[in-house]
């Protein structure tokens, strides 16, 4: 069977081990197993050639960007085609004047910025890791900016995708604005490979920001930590970025990066501003409503390689922890909720990681009151998902969301009837008819 | 036939000659055609009984929130009731910890602003009518605060919406980030009531700007503002509001509310910030950018009443016009494009309007690359439509949309295949998955 599919795509299809073991996987999810086959397209022809077999060998496809997802978004689910994206990494167009990059879906969100290099232009979504454009469209992704940038949806204004028949749509337009009609793009960001495969993106581009204030606060507790950064929040400064890293994490850090920050409960926190006034009167509001929630110290980064660092040590912070315990298996939970309701999740998360006798560190994009616990487990035990379920339970209570970013995958599809009632059989509707035949990445969101 | 309406609805359903007349129009749309009845829905129940009574006698409903529309949404295409829902008009709640609050649809933008006083809070998206924010919703409503802060979808978090078959989902989440599923959300936000009845809102609520500063800053003709209206924003400062009214319109306005601004193209420009400091470094550097362009004079408001004069005069723009044309029908183009190309695109349509001898207006949320012509014509006359046809032509080759704003109704339907290509029949797919009747506003966006 795979044959007319390697004469169809000559040279683009494989089958080695270490190409089917890496397409079987993501980054957390516990279980594993390999596609049929990996198929590198390279340009549209291929994507829908791709789609042409596999209707008619009645085989699902999973498109797959660059791998990094967390919720088994990639697994299949019985024998299925891998679609690789990566070779679609071309930058199509960089158009300043009207802050718009047309790129292919492979492109990675610091390809993008490295290409962006110059123009005084930036594009703002960063997930911890080098993830594609197309999975981040795909998962709905966000990053530290999200907080001032917004996440994936305001920053892509257009998608070219492929349907399981093979029809390309074009979907919104290179515009700020448009009310004509319904809002099909907003619908395909965000649906995990199950509605179609995404070709091309159109992207908003942000000037970067002139002055940038970067700090790094520490505080006595986990819970003055998560107090402050809702007062921040509560107060209305326009802040860039606010993250919370805690104790554990810092360690973690210092540990796997040779740094040497006080490992106490942190925010990392910074300001972008058009002026330099702006900036220091920003930062110095923000700094004592953090002192108010009782600050221990405060670093200020002084130069471009002090803000990088610490940043990247941000970015790092996952790979820091799942470094201090090798062999180990990890679950990151991604909670989210209205922000007053943040401090108080943190709060219960912390406790009940003690009470369950669980190792696990919490740190997250608490400005938009969404945050990660990852928890630490022996492979097979069942008590972290027994703890993501405790803790995703009580932020549906407060009415909050199973999943801010990392989106539903496997591991969240329990929780969808709960967080969306009857909305979700209409979800479920929109799939059948998008994709008839369950061809599109089957048995992820819903079953 | 209406009796059973009426007995099912007591006091709630009115067929005066008065009611018929004001709910089978718009503010604009040249038709009219009273509807059956009106029922003035109080609550979901009602919402519910009146659609178990369309589906039942087979009478589409056309749900009506302020009746401001542009575009022909309200007019009925065939026998209909109007569901009006402007007694729905209590504020649920009001949260200013997590900056939410929750609304009945029939709520106006000014009577939300008016309970947030004293809050520190306000809603920003602001048309220039006093429109309900379930009608807002319905439209994808934007403007003169969307350069800013955005239009409706990332300020309205979550839905409750009422299907033609009665069933009530749930849509979104009062959080600031989801990635649970299928952003139904903002599917029904744009969808023109032809999807489901809006019942309650969610919307996202922003701090009161510390410091303003407002400008009205005039330039010797109208491709020197929209030239300086791009500089602006190609500059990337952080301008809140940014609005062009050419001579025409400020003539306009200064006749219809008294005001003796110089009768100059003219952008109105406001910027907020968190330090006096920013805010005059911003103001600076805008002007000088506009003095690039070319200004005559410029004034800044000195007081909250100038700048609420100032802005209610640019909201009475469109009154101001009409009243200067008794007798006369009016089209409102509503035209966006990536915003480079707008100082283009205004010039087209200055031109176009003196090519095609028409009497007309330039005005709009210039910053957003969004603006309307408005045309004055004799009633039956076919060349504003023809105008408004090669307009939109000239858009869409730019890369624009046909509304930035005003949505499609019956009179941008003709664009759409242009606009969307093979996207639209996926539009008609969906609308009929909802709405297999066709029970929701029927002939409008589509046939
Ligand atoms: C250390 C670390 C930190 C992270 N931090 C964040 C974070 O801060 N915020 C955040 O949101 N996420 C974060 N993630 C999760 C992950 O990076 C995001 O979900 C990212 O968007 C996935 O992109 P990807 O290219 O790796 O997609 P993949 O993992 O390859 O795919 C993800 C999903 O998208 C689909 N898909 C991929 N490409 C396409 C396409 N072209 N068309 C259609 N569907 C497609 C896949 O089928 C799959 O369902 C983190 C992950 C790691 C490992
Ligand atoms: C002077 C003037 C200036 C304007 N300026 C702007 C502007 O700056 N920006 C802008 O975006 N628009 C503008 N408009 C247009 C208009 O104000 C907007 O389209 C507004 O959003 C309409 O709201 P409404 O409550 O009046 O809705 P209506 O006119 O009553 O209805 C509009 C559409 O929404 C549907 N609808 C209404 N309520 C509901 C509900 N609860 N559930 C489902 N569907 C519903 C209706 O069926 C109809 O299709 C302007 C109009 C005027 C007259």
């Amino acid at each position: 069977m795979l044959d007319s599919l390697k004469s169809l795509l000559p040279g683009k299809v494989s089958t080695t081990p270490a190409d089917l073991e890496a397409h079987g996987k993501d980054e957390s999810y516990p279980l594993q197993r390999p596609p049929l086959a990996v198929v590198y397209a390279e340009n549209l022809t291929d994507v829908q050639a791709t789609l042409a077999w596999a209707r008619e060998n009645r085989v699902p496809v999973i498109p797959f960007g660059a791998g990094t997802s967390l919720e088994g978004q990639l697994i299949p689910q019985g024998p299925a085609l891998s679609l690789d994206l990566s070779r679609m990494n071309r930058i199509l167009q960089i158009a300043p004047e009207d802050f718009l990059a047309v790129v292919e879906p492979g492109v990675t969100r610091k390809a993008l910025n490295e290409a962006l290099k110059g123009t005084g232009l930036f594009f703002p979504v960063d997930p911890g890791a080098d993830a594609s454009l197309g999975g981040m469209a795909a998962t709905n992704a966000s990053g530290t900016t999200t907080v001032r940038y917004g996440g994936m949806r305001p920053n892509v204004l257009a998608l070219q995708v492929v349907l399981a028949s093979g029809e390309v749509l074009e979907l919104g337009r290179a515009v700020r604005k448009t009310s004509a009609g319904y809002d099909l793009k907003d619908l395909f960001i965000g649906s995990e490979g199950t509605l179609g495969i995404i070709t091309r993106l159109t992207l908003r581009l942000h000037p970067l920001p002139e002055h940038v204030h970067t700090l790094r606060v520490f505080f006595k507790n986990l819970e003055a930590a998560a107090q402050a950064a809702y007062s921040v929040m509560a107060s209305g400064l326009p802040v860039a970025r606010l993250e919370l890293v805690d104790a554990r994490g810092i360690a973690a850090i210092n540990r796997y990066l040779e740094r040497s920050y006080p490992e106490r409960p942190a925010l990392f926190v910074e300001f972008h501003s058009s002026s330099r006034e702006a900036l220091q009167a920003e930062s110095r509001l923000a700094l004592e409503l953090m002192q108010g929630a009782g600050t221990l110290s405060v670093d200020a980064a002084q130069t471009q390689e002090e803000r990088t660092a610490q940043w990247e040590a941000r970015h790092q912070a996952y790979w820091a922890l799942v470094n201090l315990y090798p062999g180990k298996a990890y679950l990151s939970t991604d909670t989210a909720v209205p922000i007053s309701k943040m401090p108080a999740l943190v709060a219960y998360a912390s406790r009940l990681l003690g009470e369950m006798n669980l190792q696990g560190s919490i740190l997250g994009h608490v400005g938009d009151g969404n945050f990660h616990t990852l928890v630490v487990f022996e492979p097979g035990e069942a008590k972290a998902e027994a703890f993501s379920e405790r803790l995703v339970e009580h932020t549906l209570a407060l009415g909050g969301t199973c999943t801010g970013e990392h989106g539903v995958g496997l591991r969240k599809k329990k929780f969808l009837p709960k967080e969306h009632g009857p909305a979700l059989s209409w979800m479920r509707q929109i799939k059948g008819l998008f994709d008839p035949e369950g061809l599109l990445n089957p048995g992820k969101i819903f079953d």
